[in-house]
């Protein structure tokens, strides 16, 4: 959406431009997951609300090889939640949370008509990954088997059901992958606008374009919400990446160059609103 | 709000219950300021929302005695919303933040209905003000003159007019005062759900009661949003504390003296929703 990316470009801060903002060793994150944007409340349980809003969260300090240590989570309640659903919720944040070491400290509660929460997270890295930094001659690769998000996601919008193992509702996070191949990465950042316009995101910070290696179709390179990685790397690190992929069992599929061309993907947003 | 409340709560950690978690000299608060909850649109413009959202959370780190540094900002943007509205909202938060030295550094922004903004607030204190450590024989005391924001909020509610410089509008944030008179405060909080709830939420906490000094209006007591100061301290402190308030400009009302009994003020929900 054209007004989101002015206002994200608005925020003229030296900081902006890849998940988080980086302030000596830690880094600050904030995603929205709200209602009728980022899901409808008769697809999913509160506590796949509440594990969803937190992996994505989480998504942004792992993508950047940084680990997460608190999180602050505002929640506006609609009324008619009982209080066994607020536990759901909540219980399912923290366990989510916990499960990368991050502890929730604070945040705030509203009533309001719909199940909208803000979530802020405190991360650290002592070598975040970032967006910037492809040279030309690197190689662009993604993990996981991308596409289930937005397949289960039409299937949703159409009114279907879905497997409760969707990657639409549980996002495979990186984690081992990230930290161990840090190293031999050049650049990295999780796809959550798909793996079409993260790219061409990534190719236009860095000033270059790409020659394909490999096909993508179209419900591969739409598919948004997947938080799998997209990464750029020397050519020569390959065999060590594939050798930390399989070490972490991480599908690393190879797609792409970065050569001096002004190639790009199609891209459309991906939000359903 | 009850259920509010209860998953305040929830937030079962040992950092929850001042207005911000205290991490070493780090503090992180966060706070909504949400459409048809905080505000109207049509009660405000662009530019005085976005001071109001950030005042209000700037505010929970002043009245910790804190020095806000840095901001994350998420907001929702309904689609009917143009440029120049999006500018003057982003400008008006940078340049609020801006004079309490703070600056935003990140957020997130999503389409949806309604304009929703949650900000979190990273601050530093060498020496927080909490909301716990009151003593028998106490004083209890708040900023300024109270009452206000609930009577223009009243005249919003019922279709009038109020004038720009309200303290619905504009709260005014007692940072000198706080900044000076912390060596001489036992307790503090900033006045959000108006001085009844508050003081009885101080009291809770602390497990005392009170007996009253000076009358109290409801006009006053129930007036939400305020962000005035309410402060305890030893008595013998009276005199120091009516001089930095002289000082820095800032009305000091002694009004009840922290006794061992159940006493609490009558307490009901300020938001209209």
């Amino acid at each position: 959406m054209d007004k989101e990316a002015y206002l994200i470009s608005r925020l003229n801060s030296k900081y902006v431009g890849d998940d988080a903002a980086i302030i000596g060793n830690t880094l600050y994150s904030m995603d929205a997951f709200f209602e009728d944007t980022h899901f409808k409340r008769e697809w999913m349980s509160m506590s796949q609300i509440g594990r969803k809003a937190m992996l994505i969260n989480l998504s942004d300090a792992v993508a950047m090889n940084a680990y997460p240590k608190y999180a602050l989570v505002t929640v506006s309640l609609p009324k008619e939640l009982s209080i066994t659903e607020i536990d759901e919720l909540m219980q399912s944040m923290e366990q989510t949370a916990g499960e990368y070491g991050c502890e929730i400290i604070g945040g705030d509660t509203i009533g309001g008509e719909k199940l909208h929460l803000s979530i802020t997270i405190v991360s650290e890295s002592k070598n975040p990954l970032l967006r910037k930094g492809l040279k030309e001659g690197d190689l662009l690769a993604f993990t996981g088997t991308l596409g289930e998000s937005k397949r289960d996601l039409d299937i949703l919008l159409e009114g279907g059901r879905v497997d409760p193992g969707s990657r639409f509702y549980e996002p495979v996070l990186r984690a081992d992958f990230v930290y161990k191949a840090r190293p031999f990465l050049r650049v990295g950042m999780d796809i959550s606008d798909g793996l079409y316009c993260d790219t061409n995101k990534l190719l236009d910070m860095n000033e270059y374009g790409f020659d394909i290696l490999d096909n993508i179709s179209d419900d591969v390179g739409f598919s948004g919400e997947e938080y799998e990685m997209l990464v750029g790397f020397k050519k020569e690190h390959l065999s060590t990446l594939e050798a930390i992929a399989r070490e972490t069992d991480t599908p690393l599929n190879v797609f792409a160059e970065v050569v001096r061309n002004d190639e790009r993907f199609p891209c459309k947003s991906h939000h359903f609103l």
